[in-house]
């Protein structure tokens, strides 16, 4: 093993962007239904998958059993040891240190230094609305929502899912008060889910004035997203108009990493990374990702995030993926003498903890 | 040779979407326009591509020439031999056993088990718009015409070239009997292709009807295509709409082969290919296209298909791409122990025939 | 060191699109000011970037420092050579025998056997509305001055940035004459850049009337861009009512570069290069990008360039990694015996020169 891999092995890794995982034991359907971002498909199980193969790969041998481990077999071991003892084993492995989780995760549950929380601003827009609020006054209750909400201990970055709801081929200028209480009286009549184009713009501009990093989901996701409009590339006007205010933090990105990697070159407030996407190809393509994502990102614009959702599997596997793939690529470049030593470890560590250190400006920051 | 390759060697392929094969004589000319998707160009030659440059490595020694052998002599050598010949030799190689033709291929030609049929619906309509009918009747006369279509023995599915007439971003939803009379009066006072988008949606909808499997040329093809209004997320919505009715097969889809691989994920109705790229990159790039095909592509999502059209050259091309590509892909995470043998095989297994077997419902189901 | 890379390594290649070198020495701020696509960013330097890496790696060496050379001693080195010393030694280590240039670079400056010009229709349009002319009069004073500019000797093409202006998302008709003088009313009153839609498609079309082969940027670029907007596919149908008329060069294209490929294979008119991809994804990349542009491109459309702006690094940088990622990919398809050498040798000089001197018929043709 060479001394990239080493250096990564022993880092304690930042994962900027998660969720949180299930604190109960999983039958079948409930685990293949989490293993998956897709609908079930007759006669094919999610395990017949990239993800699946990886799982069964390297989870498998966390749990004691031989490396490709079928899935009932796997399943079946799962159950044995109890979602406590399964979820302790991925969360060790993972090597993570430091978490910055989109909703509630147990702390409990964690076998890192430090927890901190990512406000999701469609959450706060949603509670509010259903708790009863007028037109008129929509717009700074939201604000004074989000603010409150900001303000909670451990808080570091606010989150947005407009790529779910829009996409972002959006105007991308603040909207009008008028346009916004136009807007919110149809939408709170309606209710339900925040999916008003002008109150996603809203939002993303009611981000900008809580000050704080904004993660954005980007490419990849269940299929809720219209993919073609989630190419973060569609956002570069609103960069255009923010820059100079916050951070904001592309997520997942796949399969348009090379675009948010322009976007990371061109724009002095814009980072990214490929989480999600990590475990989905799993360490067999890992590589391949970060390789793109790397062609033109500046070293201080990538950071490690796993977007591990329920299975604890996804943690270590995301971890893993990291490792393995940024080990692989760094450490063949300077088997090539194309990047030196130091800077290969130093590469590594920015990615792995120390820009999202940086851009969170978390304490006990390396 | 591992076992990967020595399983895809032995396995008789279902190619489950093709064109029919030349049975003439071709001059250079003739040839040369059969090499290519695109326009003749002046001072340069067909054969300085990569399926030119693969044509003559590969399908040289299949006549008897030495690889690399250059194009006057294996001009020569091919008019020598004479087309039946030449057939024979190149769908001998192919090691297909199973094709599904999307026009007319004569039996005499295939050394193939099986020959299914694709009715390729624009013709339908085409023919029956010709054949002149009311505006009021449209509606019902290619739906007629398309049900007359398909119940000929042997048909295991429809196709639209969509595509090429509309691109995907279309309105989603199917159109109602006003708008699908008002767009046949203009249609059929015009003649010609199909090409409004209103009956567009109505083919694509009298495709559900059906009930058959529905093969969609996406992504490369000549210039009649928009590119960039053939990547398949655009079809998101629509495969919405028709979630639980049709199985969906997207062709070709280089260069959005991950987009095709994210659809395939999320939709349980959606299946892919990279055919007709399989040969135009050669050998030499096969593997690539397939690994990020299936980056997160389920292993029940992957067919195989040459797409080969006129030159029967392209049914062994683009069999030992897909043999070659796929081989190396699946031996090389074999080695690497990220995934194990017997799931390799059975992927292999799975792309080569059997997923094809099972969406079209074959005979002899392997 | 196989063939390929020795006749690469002879080659004198013809660089068909760069810029001016700076010649004046450069303080840090400078330096990295011209390292970058992007903005500046806190807490970073643009050292610390893929390019900046490979400045490092091969550009220190040059100047007799040790490969990987800090920053601070890199520029310290070249501050003491001096300008013209660093510029002679990185653009005699380009081996560039001819460049094609889009605005003043000394000549005294180039170690080239041939320096020709690149007509920037943007600038020869902005010029002459700040010198005053007449709506009515716009069209005809435009095609007149562009006439002027490109009798100049030594002019061999032209080049618009109307990726940078509008985007390809445009009405590919001629505008008539009435819609341009209406658009030249508002766009000569305002004054400034040349932005307006009209106007940059009244650009294109009189780069059709001027009859040289034409030079479009496309792709990669500062955050002017918005690069969903430049993905060349948009010009699919202007190329089709152009075809037959004037060579179309896609610069840069990436990440578009298999797109770029497509066109490049199915219109006569189109070729490529992935200049100022290059050198900013270094030597490490340069092969991965290679590999996917040329997937259909044939042999005859792929051309070289550094689009090297303002350090004399990108010169030699440009080169090295087309040199080093063509070889390393022509080297190993002899090796597997996918390719032929002499094929692989033709393709090596017409992709470096003689692809170039066809297309601009420069004198004292290859």
């Amino acid at each position: 093993m060479g001394a990239v891999h080493e250096a990564l092995a022993a880092l304690s890794l930042v994962d900027h962007h998660c969720h949180g995982v299930v604190t109960a034991d999983l039958d079948r359907p409930g685990f293949e239904s989490l293993l998956t971002e897709g609908d079930r498909w007759p006669g094919g199980s999610p395990f017949d998958t990239p993800v699946g193969v990886a799982v069964r790969r390297h989870c498998a041998p966390l749990l004691g059993l031989d490396r490709h481990a079928p899935p009932r077999e796997y399943l079946a071991r799962r159950t044995e040891l109890g979602w406590r003892e399964v979820n302790r084993r991925f969360l060790a492995a993972a090597g993570t240190g430091t978490y910055c989780v989109d909703t509630g995760f147990g702390p409990a549950e964690l076998a890192a230094d430090d927890v901190y929380e990512v406000v999701r601003l469609e959450s706060v827009e949603e509670a509010m609305a259903a708790g009863g609020v007028e037109p008129d006054a929509y717009a700074r209750a939201f604000h004074s929502a989000a603010r409150q909400a900001v303000g909670r201990p451990g808080v570091v970055a606010v989150k947005s899912v407009a790529a779910y709801r829009t996409g972002f081929d959006l105007d991308p200028a603040r909207p009008s008060a008028a346009e916004v209480e136009r807007a919110a009286r149809h939408r709170l009549a309606a209710g339900g889910r925040l999916e008003d184009p002008v109150l996603v713009r809203n939002l993303l501009w009611t981000a900008v004035d809580l000050g704080l990093p904004l993660q954005l989901h980007t490419g990849f996701g269940d299929n809720d997203i219209r993919l073609h409009r989630v190419d973060p590339t569609h956002l570069t006007d609103w960069l255009h108009l923010t820059a100079g205010t916050i951070p904001v933090l592309l997520l997942h990105c796949w399969p348009y990493q090379r675009q948010a990697g322009y976007l990371a070159a061109v724009f002095e407030q814009v980072y990214l990374d490929v989480g999600l996407t990590l475990h989905h190809v799993g360490p067999a393509r890992a590589r391949a990702v970060l390789e793109e994502a790397l062609e033109i990102t500046p070293f201080r614009k990538l950071l490690y995030s796993s977007d591990a959702y329920g299975l604890s599997e996804f943690y270590a596997l995301g971890a893993l993926s990291f490792r393995k793939g940024l080990g692989e690529l760094l450490q063949d470049r300077v088997d090539d003498d194309e990047l030196s030593l130091s800077d290969a470890l130093r590469l590594a560590e920015w990615a792995g903890a120390h820009n999202a250190h940086q851009v969170y400006r978390l304490s006990g920051s390396s």
